[in-house]
This record gives C-alpha cells, structure tokens and sequence, in this order.
C-alpha cells in the first residue's frame, strides 16, 4: 500500500519558511494572503498488505524518524494495496 | 478560506532526500519499505470567499511561485471559508 504522510509545524511555533513565502506572494502581487505554513509531504510505498499492520507501521515510522513530535503534528492516510 | 497545497517531484525526477528517507528507515529495521519520495505542504489563508476565485489564486501562486513546474507537480485542495 501508498502512505501518504503530511508534516506539519505545530500551532505556535515559528515558521520562518512560510513567512517568507507570504511576503513573496504579497511582493508578487498577491492580495489578501493571510498566513501561510510550509510542511513536508512524504509518500511511501509499503509491502505490507494489511491495512491495520500498515497503520501501525506508518505510526511508528513517523513518531521515530520522520516527524519531530515535539514541534511537528503528524497525518497520513493509507490508499490500496 | 484555506488552501491546502501539496507540491511533489515528477515521475522520473530522482529524489536524494527520499532516498536518505528510505535508507534511514531501512536502518531502522522497517522492513517491506519501496520507493520514498519527499515534497512539500503548503498551507495558506485566503481572504477570498469565492471558490472560483480561490482556486484561480491559488493556481496562479502555484505556477508563479511555489512549483517549479518544470520537475513538480502541484495538487491543491480548499476547505471552508
């Protein structure tokens, strides 16, 4: 099966990167743009058939390796097999 | 309304930060891990209130600024207002 993982920056803590991208939008001309936050998006490619055992999988591969639980939320959804 | 961008790598585009990725959860002792592929999620508050409009900006901010749409693809999805 496919994970599909998003990596976000938890509320209240700095987002340098999407406060850069707010101001080039606003230099491009963009109006109304209010605040913008840059997170990771991670596709991975599983073996594993079995929806619950993928779950438990992606879970621990995002509290260990690719989400600093400490800063960052994690979300992922899993699509067919 | 809100903007939820998801900006990835095409097809064909090598991918060194999913490769570390995949090799890092290889090391991990995952196993049954395939192809990793890395991009990015971008969120973004629009004043605008009008689907139409919406989706039009932020196609625009897609193509202008935040894909590089020689070697990304961009999805998008609006939520709300």
């Amino acid at each position: 099966m496919k994970a599909r993982i998003k990596i976000t920056l938890k509320n209240g803590v700095l987002d340098p990167q999407g406060k850069a991208i707010a101001h080039a939008l606003d230099a491009l001309g963009f109006d109304g743009v209010g605040d913008v936050r840059q997170g990771k998006y991670i596709e991975v490619e599983l073996d594993e058939t079995d929806p619950a055992a993928a779950e438990d999988t992606v879970k621990r591969m995002c509290e260990q390796l690719l989400a600093n639980t400490v800063i960052e939320n994690y979300a992922y959804e899993l699509e067919g097999s």
